[in-house]
Formats: C-alpha cells, structure tokens, sequence
C-alpha cells in the first residue's frame, strides 16, 4: 500500500461520489467497501484499492467514513482502534447528534482525531457549488484538513463548533424546514390547483414569495436571541386570524388542511399565553418545549 | 369636486399607505374615510377630500377599495350602485375566493368592471420594489389600470386570471408557505438553541438552505404537472426515515415535535398508498384530499 492523501471507506452512491470528488480535486485516494466491487470504477480512475478496511485505514492519515448507520460505523472501526490511533476519522455517516457525541468520546479515549459532518446534497451534486457540508468537532482539526474536505463542496463546506452533536442537529433542523416549506408549498399548489392553477405556475410565485420569507426569518432570529418580540409587521393576532381564512379556503375547497390547523393550534397557544400583540417571532416560546 | 385619476376608500394604515403610494406616482387622488380625520395627512399631501363616500366614488373612473371585510365593502358599496356604474372598482379588502368571486357577481349585473386584489405587503412596503400586488379579474380591464397600480408595486403587481377569486386563493396559499417555513425555522433554531447555537447564527444557514429549497420546489412542480413522480433524488421512504431522527432529536433535546410529526403522518399516508419510492412531490396526493 502506497501513502495516500485520504481513505474513503464505504462506498455507496454518496461514498462513490465523495471518493471521485477528491480524485477529481487531484488527491490520492485509497477506497475499501465491504462488497469490493463497488471499488473498480475508481480504482479505473486512479483510486488505491485496501483489500480490508485495516489496509485502507493504514494508507492515510485522514479517512473519511460514509456508511449505513452506526452500527457499521462502529462494526468497521472499533477492531481497527489500533491503526486509527494518531489519525483523523471524519464520519459523513447520518446519525443523531446523541450518536455522534458519544462515538467522539470512543475516538478520544484511543487518540483518534475525530469531526463529524453532515452531507445536505444528493450525490450528483457532491464536489458541486451546490453542496453543503457541515462539521462538527475541534476547529484546528477543521483547519488542518479543510482544504481537502473543499472538494467535497467548495463554498458550502463550514465549520459550526467545536460540539461533535452539531452536524446531526444542523442537518435534521435544515431538512425540517426543507420539509416544512415543501409540504406547504404543496398544500398552496393543492388548493390553487381546485381553481386551474398548474404547480409550475404556482411555484415561480411561490419561489419568489420565498425570498421574502427569508427577510422575515432574518428580522425573526434577531427578536429571538434578544427576547424581545415587538410587532413591526403583523402581529400573532393578524396571523391567526389570517390562518382561518386559509382554513376556510381549504375546507371549501376541498383539499387537506391539517397543515394550517397545525399553525392555528401553535398561534392559539401562543395567543393564551399572551403573545397576542407579539411578533411571529415570540412563537419561539412554543417549540422550545415538549 | 374636480375629475381625478383614482379614489381611495378606506384610510386604514393599509389604505392611506395605498393613498399615498399614488400620490407619490403622480396621480390625482381622492380619498375618503368614514373617520373623516384619517384623511388629513394624506388631504395636506394634495389629495382630495370626499365628503361622503358617494362624492369620492363619483370623482375618478377607478375606485380602490380598502375597507376592513367584505361586510364593510358591500355596507359602503352597495348604496353607490348606480354611482359606481361604467366605473372600475378594484377592491383590495382582505377575504376569501368566494366573497370575491360573489362580488364580482353582483358587481357584474350592475355594470361595475370589477378587478379582485390582495396585498402581500405590510404598508410601510406599498410603493417599493418589495411589495407584492395580485390581482384576478377580466384581462383588459387588468392591463387598462396596469400603470395606475404598478404605482402600489413597480415590479411586484401581477395579474393572475380571469377568476376573481385567484388573488385571495393565491394570498393565503402564499401566507400557508410563510408559516410552513417559518414554524419549521422555529422549531430548527429552539433544537439547534438547545446545544447553544443563537437563532442568528442558525438563520443564516437556513436561509441558504432556503434557497436551496426553492430549487426542489421547482422539480416537484413540473413532476406534479406531469402526474409522474421518479425519485430522481431521494424517495418517500428515504424523506420518512430522515423524519424519524428529526423526531428523535427533538425528544432527546426536549423541544415541541408536533410540526415533524405530522410530516411523518403525511409519508406515513404516501407509503401506505403505495409512493414510498417516489418523488416527494407525490405527497400531492395527500393535500389533494380533504
């Protein structure tokens, strides 16, 4: 085995990618994958076959992980603590941020420098401008190898802090608001679609609605971590008595509206608890608890 | 009272910004309130005062209307009937597709051309770029008042159909993505507050994401116009089980789960009618349904 500047171990379609982005952003590469054969394309393109995950692990110093679960994480790394030791692990592999705090106190434990990070981007965009990658874990370790981790996605590769837990915690609160604004957006085009609106024409409005809904998560997060939640545009009054009429629309309609009666039962909440003449802002106080 | 280019009824914050924004356009305005005083500020800026509502109406050929409901609308307009015929009303007042829709009905038998609008603006907005004006009703009537208008938004004033009812349907569509979004930005920035990250911080990143978003709202949508829904990147059942551990991390940090809950009784629906390796955007068969 040849030193290489990076091991990718795992190599699904996101392991895939990943291992061709850091050969496409000319660094040596060495890949191991249970089934052996999802290797060749990148051996093909220059990539260093490890027979074991051992041999692979031995070739470089930084090895990035991308696997199932943590069950394989753990299943693949804990009999290679030995060779790990002095060695940075960087694991793309999803799990909860429970899972990725408690794997860095293994790593500690044996000397292995670990990050945790998150991939919000579909392997065909992974090595794009479009990826987003964020990482969790010391910021010098960040530094060492950010450079390399840059292949993966140039201008989206960032840093959050020193907590293991936060690529995790990112990830899922991100795709929540993927989720979020996705659903709506359907429940909109679902009920603009009973009056012959088609979805496209629907979503170049909705698309440019959204722009401006990001100027109001901005104004929002600043009352947020000040505390003080004072009505410049609508109050939660205005927007409960608005979510009725969307209601009411849906109802008439006849499409779903489980989704504005979701808002309605969160700006009720907010509204017996005084938050009335507030700010959207102040619903905060709704989702910081169970 | 001499001719004038529009009369504005209503002088709420809404209807003096409005009064105001064709002020500044240049136009000829008269204005009238039932609180006649809330008319001054705008009186001392060159407009014309209507006594009564009659004589403000009889002023200008386009009559916009800017009253607190629908009850307030046909309590003012219906009086003026035949002072309003051979004139244009645009009325701007907040309500539903079928009060407007049956507004235009009445309006319609007593030869009144008739425009429907909604305003996704806060007044301090009406008169800029940002502000965002919709209007349904007869093409021509739209495209012969256009210029007037787009002194209320410049590059924001759309015209959206024949149908009088599209402006309020697509208004509270519109304000449905605004919650969805934001909720699910709340209930992000409290999981991500919980390992000490400040809503700031978190609405930058969200807010890129956003823009991320906007690009599988487009896909979605022309998947949904197509009726074909191939998981071109990840499928129902990959977006179900990525739910999960949205859910489980907002147990484990104590914050509210309901808005991920119930995106999991959505894909929970989807894959039980057979879509579990489709598209998210056959989650449209969802919000189809009551």
């Amino acid at each position: 085995m040849r030193e290489t500047d990076v091991t990718v171990l795992g190599l699904g379609l996101m392991g895939q990618a990943i291992a061709g982005a850091f050969l496409k952003g000319g660094r040596e590469v060495t890949v191991w994958n249970r089934t052996a054969a999802k290797a060749d394309a990148l051996v093909a393109q220059g990539a260093q076959r490890g027979e074991t995950a051992a041999e692979a692990v031995g070739a470089s110093g930084l090895v990035v992980v991308v696997l199932t679960d943590y069950t394989a994480v753990t299943g693949v790394l804990e009999p290679l603590a030995d060779t790990l030791a002095g060695r940075t692990v960087v694991n793309l592999t999803s799990g909860t941020a429970a899972q990725a705090r408690e794997f860095a106190e293994w790593a500690a434990k044996r000397d292995i420098t670990y990050l945790d990070g998150a991939i919000m981007a579909i392997p065909q965009v992974v090595g794009t401008d479009d990826a987003f990658l964020l990482y969790g874990g010391a910021k010098e370790v960040y530094d060492a190898h950010e450079a390399v981790l840059r292949d993966l996605g140039a201008s989206g590769t960032i840093h959050l802090g020193a907590d293991h837990g936060l690529a995790s915690l990112y990830d899922v609160a991100l795709l929540g608001i993927m989720w979020g604004t996705l659903n709506s957006f359907l429940h909109g085009a679902a009920l603009v679609g009973t009056a012959g609106v088609d979805a496209k024409g629907f979503s170049e409005f909705a698309n440019k609605w959204i722009g401006a809904i990001t100027g109001f998560v901005s104004a929002y997060a600043a009352q947020i971590d000040e505390g003080s939640y004072t009505a410049l545009d609508a109050s939660i009054d205005t927007h409960a008595a608005t979510v009725d009429h969307l209601i009411e629309e849906s109802e008439a309609a006849g499409v779903n509206a489980e989704v504005p009666k979701l808002v309605k039962s969160f700006t009720d909440r907010a509204r017996a608890e005084g938050h009335g003449l507030d700010s959207y802002a102040a619903m905060i106080t709704q989702f910081r608890r169970p």
